[in-house]
């Protein structure tokens, strides 16, 4: 078998067999394909597709690198949740404790964030004493113990997906429907879940624009997931305005204690109920009804606000903060943005503020950069709501001036108020269980 | 500028920049950009295709790098002819001379052959002292001596060219049109001929499997000339079944003597005087039909036979194997296949004939690999022709046992000989001027 010939084919848009994708995976991880030649492959890959056993294919061989989770030792049904990524999507922090406070038991293992704003591991960090990188034992430990555990991924996961997922990102072919589905279920096989709940994301903020791109991508990790032996739930929900109003590390945290404690948007309280409620359904905790009952309950009752406590004293995390999110170190430049006129809001979208929330100095552009904990955008009025002139739009937090100048300019240029109303929006398109 | 940012908008099908194609193969060819972000390019231009533009714009830039052939010393107008390459074509070695004997100043570079049979500077070597690799000086002065030289390129030719091109054979990216169009032109101008006259193959023993392909090859490579400033014009041409009756280096030679002394088949000889009298009329030395004429003359009167006689006298040859072949060594084992039935050859085509030559030792697999001068194949019956049981299709020369019986197995698997007569193929399909 050479590797030109299956990047031929590919090309032709002939399906690969297993052992073709075996062959070019393996090859690739272990140094004896170069790179330009699995380069070569995932562009063919994203322009002659890749259909749902190719992916399945991907998924299984890309399961065989790096650490393998053992949750074993947890007696019940593991269900993970995962999403594909939006701007103020914190929905992780929140539904992890309020699933422990129903009764599931959640072992949850996040990454950095690479792009406009942190990821979840980054968001937890930004607690003074959080520890995310924990031992297996540990991660275990905690979950036996409180329910729920949230840590960063080991160095030696996934190292496949994280290979090809380097190149995809230098090579411009992250954009393929089947190369993302097969990185999404080979890092949650390899997590050690029995069953998935996808929260897929469609919008400008998301990596798929549109809910029809959403809908296919849950469709094929679905049926990779029965192809696998695992049962995959997808909810698709819009992210073409940020979720909640909070986008930045400790200022997505301060609003994740507010929801916890049943305050907060209802877009993003909600979602986090729509979610919760599934994973315990899934786990076999009750019908979904029963679930979405446990799930409001937990935040009205504090239970779920308690858990989160309890997972942050289990992390190491100095839990006053927690307690007391007024003690969160603020940015040393505040900035209230104002409506210029009055009207509807047509256009304040994720991607603007997600950008901006970077330029502030939210996310990180590569690998291994620093955050700034306290940086962010704070929405006051979403997308779709009437607004009059000189009403609060968003507060800018930053500690570099160049960036709130940069930052504002961004956002009012392309924040679009006009006197008609604009359409309703579903947060939730569908649920396809 | 960012290489990513030009694969994606590639990806994506735009048409790129001059600016954009200047970055990435300068980039490359400087090593300040990787193989794999060049491979996904090439990728996606295989894929999402390529315009005239596009690859002017390739054209051109390639040109920039290595050395460029200076021919201002030579009077009038330098046509240099370009063949795309296929099975038993020996034409360069019959019309250099043919246009030299009728007035005509032919500078011409060739290359050795990679793939199923050597290629002209192979041929040349085939002949006991022939010096193909001679100093720029050298080619001039042998040019204004005898009106003719075939050289090989100097190791810094078209060095954009070459490291792309390895980098095409790795990737399966060697069959896009604006590739291969970008990669013909940008030597063609580096070589310094004024004006350019191309011999587009079609069939099985091409690269461009129909005509079709072959004409858009053929458009393509006339519009980068136009924008360039070269006049181009193209002959396409059947390839689907050898050229003449030999393949193989020194089998091919004795048939270049044959044809240059009025001999030889129809088809080789036909397809010389067409090509040499497009040369000419392209210098500017008569219409198309004197042209022709003293084509057709210079085979009858001798003097394309004396004018290769000393072309091969300057090149160090001894010349007493061009004045008798018969001096040439022969392979240690010569085999003739005869048909086991009587019929039309229904099919013999050139892809097999050529995948024998390669078998029997007259090509190579790897650069600077040595090839067997004296291995290959003769027809001595060609598709399309009737032929009785017990006559000879073909004999085989090779020094190596396996290699005789492989390659006649070969050939007695895919020759197909039956009743109806099948319908004639042109030589000649069109020419575009």
């Amino acid at each position: 078998m050479r590797m030109v010939d299956i990047i031929s084919r590919k090309k032709e848009a002939f399906s690969l067999s297993e052992d073709e994708i075996k062959f070019a995976v393996s090859g690739f991880v272990n140094g004896k394909i170069p790179d330009y030649q699995m380069a070569a492959l995932l562009m063919a890959i994203r322009l002659a597709g890749f259909d749902e056993n190719e992916s399945f294919f991907l998924t299984k061989e890309m399961t065989n690198y790096g650490s393998r989770v053992d949750l074993s030792e947890i007696p019940g049904i593991k269900v993970d949740k995962h999403s594909t990524g939006g701007i103020g999507d914190k929905t992780t922090l929140i539904i992890t404790p309020m699933a422990a406070a129903c009764g599931g038991r959640v072992a949850k293992m996040s990454g950095r964030g690479l792009g406009d704003t942190g990821g979840t591991v980054d968001k937890l960090e930004s607690i003074p004493g959080y520890r995310t990188e924990i031992s297996p034992n540990e991660f275990i430990a905690n979950i036996k113990k409180t329910g729920a555990c949230i840590c960063g991924h080991s160095a030696d996961f996934a190292t496949a997906d994280t290979k090809i997922y380097n190149l995809r990102n230098d090579t411009a072919t992250t954009d393929s429907m089947g190369l993302i589905a097969s990185s999404i279920m080979s890092k949650k096989i390899t997590s050690g879940a029995d069953k998935i709940l996808l929260d897929v994301k469609a919008g400008s903020g998301a990596f798929m624009q549109t809910f029809d791109e959403a809908k296919n991508l849950a469709l094929l990790c679905r049926e990779i997931g029965r192809l696998s032996g695992k049962e995959v739930r997808a909810v698709i929900t819009d992210m073409d305005t940020p979720l909640g109003a909070a986008v930045g590390n400790s200022l997505e945290i301060k609003e994740v204690i507010e929801t916890l404690n049943g305050g907060g948007l209802e877009d993003l309280r909600g979602l986090c109920v729509l979610l919760a409620a599934h994973m315990l359904n899934m786990a076999g905790l009750g019908s979904l009804d029963e679930c979405t009952l446990k799930a409001q309950n937990s935040l009205k009752d504090g239970s779920a606000f308690n858990k989160f406590l309890e997972m942050a004293e289990n992390a190491g995390a100095d839990t006053k903060y927690i307690k007391n999110p007024a003690l969160f170190e603020n940015a040393g430049i505040i900035r209230g943005l104002v409506a210029k006129k009055s009207g509807f809001i047509e256009k304040l979208n994720a991607k603007t503020i997600g950008r901006a929330s970077f330029i502030l100095g939210a996310g990180r552009a590569v690998k291994n950069a620093d955050v700034d904990f306290s940086a962010g955008v704070v929405l006051k009025a979403k997308q779709g709501e009437y607004i009059n002139a000189g009403d609060l739009v968003c507060v800018l937090h930053t500690n570099n001036e160049n960036a709130a100048n940069e930052a504002e300019k961004l956002i009012c240029e392309n924040i679009v108020i006009s006197s008609a109303q604009p359409p309703k929006v579903p947060l939730v398109y569908e649920v396809l269980a």
